[in-house]
């Protein structure tokens, strides 16, 4: 007997078929071929790595979302790797602690976690990236951003947007000119992380409500965000995100949310997040941080294509395909294909080229559309 | 106290760094691009599935090498992939069930399993392959032979040999003119498997003996296997293996080793391992089986291209790189990655070029080497 169920897959995880496995190769090779040209090496960390050593880097968030199971050989517990960012920060500290710095790295990968979100219930993601180690600078922000742009352009998205952020804002202004206890500061945090002006003014942070209307469209934003900050804590950071935004302008549609700390727990003073037209959720986020374990400055980004893919494999080209019949010309064969063309060769008399996907045929050493 | 073993990855899992990443994606885009012309459209299965389904599609060999590990959202067993070929029988089966036949398919991605062996101690590997579902025939054959050579010599790969072997060669004789009885005949086979000649006629398979010498280069172990077989029972096999041969005469070595069935446990009438110079083991195995389950006829091959990967590493060309030093003209630096280059901006005025690999340097708009 057999068990109609016995061939799903698991809750979250799927199978790529041919259109949407040739975008997604198509846009990874793209987005690692910018990468590559602005100087970022490959790197390749295992997908398992020691429970222990994977969640120490990751301060401990979202550790519980990570696969994990017992190693029969070493009898340690082991994880699937939910996220490369973290292993190419142990690559970073170890195997290549003595390279030169700055030190340009990139990846690209399969990750898995627990349970997905609820604006994506995938459990198996595609991430791609690139970190820049050794340096938390305004000149490295402003490469990371233009490289994650120029990435998701190569791709084929459209209308990207880039929504800049300030994840120890409240830090800052709370240790200076807006100041709040600890307790305070933790609800103050809580309400503008729900964007809820009430309830910020409830929880004694009413002087914190302007940092809800200084978001939006980036030049006017950081203007309102600017106007604020009367002492002139924020100066450099305010100076810092238009130099970003001078770097990158008309490459994108820039905003500012400058409290939204969402996805930026690693994240020091600079935070960034990816968007573009038709994908409902962000395409990737990054900022500058500091490496877990060595403290070491860094700037990166994570753009995670999978909805992206979604988008565009309807329209992914598989190729023109050129069929060649039994007993064709194998050395004409072998030049079609250098020239680019797909060949698909004929088994038996009864293959159809044009049931098989062929646009063309091979007749009579003729090319001949099908 | 930081545990100095902390940042050890477990036993058989490492990280590529630089030079053996880039080594690594080079040969995956150029076996990927071969397999592509040919007409085998790429598909991507998850890394994690249900035990149960990845097992029984593996008829139980190597099962007890998976990592497994329970889900908490379904609370049944996961296993993380050890082998993808059995992933695109399913998917054969299932998404694919209804496209035209045959049907060619591509994949790429890592694969782990609890333990290596002793010729390659690694529990992570790369597996890229092709399956043309549909057929075992001859024909079938002959182009994935082909296609695997191609994919071989385009990754890289010196002086390829291809060992041909025929998985279901006892069987077929013990069924016709040197008949056994079936506790014998598993006794024959272990001993061909170990080539013993003296354990062979002590298992009462004197008959047998002349297969341990039709082994060796092509033509004359052809030669030697067509002797033993009076009847002609295996006048079909050894035509077809010599169809095979012709096709990729002069491209490749062709031995023959017709009693080998080590990593041929799923392969019906045709096998073949896959070598090539400077690499110790084998570098991949294909054949002809049939899909568990459907029991749909098919022929494909996996390679593991991780030896290859370690002995080309050295020798990867990470690419000119041209250093940009601060203020430099954007405009034409774009200009020189869309030619090709690939550059490493300055962050700072302390950034030196050369230290950070550059060969060269854009000096008042001039390109000029370091």
């Amino acid at each position: 007997m057999t068990d109609p169920t016995q061939d799903l897959l698991p809750e979250g995880l799927e199978d790529r078929l041919p259109q949407s496995a040739a975008a997604a190769a198509r846009i990874q090779r793209a987005m690692l071929d910018v990468m590559r040209s602005h100087g970022y090496d490959r790197v390749n960390p295992p997908l398992i790595e020691f429970e222990q050593s994977m969640a120490r880097r990751m301060d401990g968030v979202r550790t519980r979302n990570l696969f994990r199971f017992v190693d029969p050989r070493s009898l340690r517990s082991l994880a699937l790797r939910s996220d490369i960012t973290v292993q190419v920060g142990r690559i970073a500290a170890t195997g290549l602690a003595n390279a030169p710095r700055p030190m340009r790295l990139a990846y690209a990968g399969q990750v898995a976690r627990i349970t997905g979100d609820m604006l994506d219930p995938r459990r198996e993601n595609l991430q791609i990236g690139a970190e820049l180690i050794g340096s938390d600078s305004v000149a490295a922000a402003a490469e990371v951003v233009e490289v994650a742009i120029a990435a998701l352009e190569a791709a084929g998205a459209g209308r990207i947007s880039v929504d800049f952020t300030l994840p120890d804002l409240v830090d800052t202004l709370a240790d200076g000119p807006l100041p709040l206890d600890a307790e305070t500061r933790a609800a103050v945090r809580r309400e503008l992380d729900t964007k809820d002006a009430g309830g910020l003014v409830e929880a004694g942070g009413s002087a914190y409500l302007p940092l809800l209307y200084a978001t939006g469209p980036f030049p006017q934003a950081a203007e309102k965000l600017a106007a604020i900050d009367g002492a002139g804590v924020l100066d450099s950071r305010i100076h810092a995100l238009r130099q970003i935004a001078e770097r990158v302008q008309g490459r994108a549609r820039l905003t500012l949310d400058p409290s939204e700390r969402h996805g930026f727990e690693y994240q020091s003073w600079f935070g960034f997040t990816l968007y573009a037209e038709g994908v409902r959720g962000a395409l990737g986020r990054g900022g500058t941080y500091r490496i877990g374990g060595t403290d070491e400055a860094a700037t990166g980004f994570s753009l995670y294509p999978d909805d992206l893919v979604e988008m565009v494999k309807a329209k992914e080209t598989m190729g023109r395909r050129l069929f060649l019949p039994i007993g064709h010309d194998r050395t004409a064969a072998n030049e079609m294909r250098a020239d680019g063309w797909r060949t698909v060769a004929a088994l038996t008399d009864a293959d159809d080229g044009k049931v098989l996907g062929c646009t063309h045929a091979l007749l009579d050493g003729e090319i001949q559309p099908l």
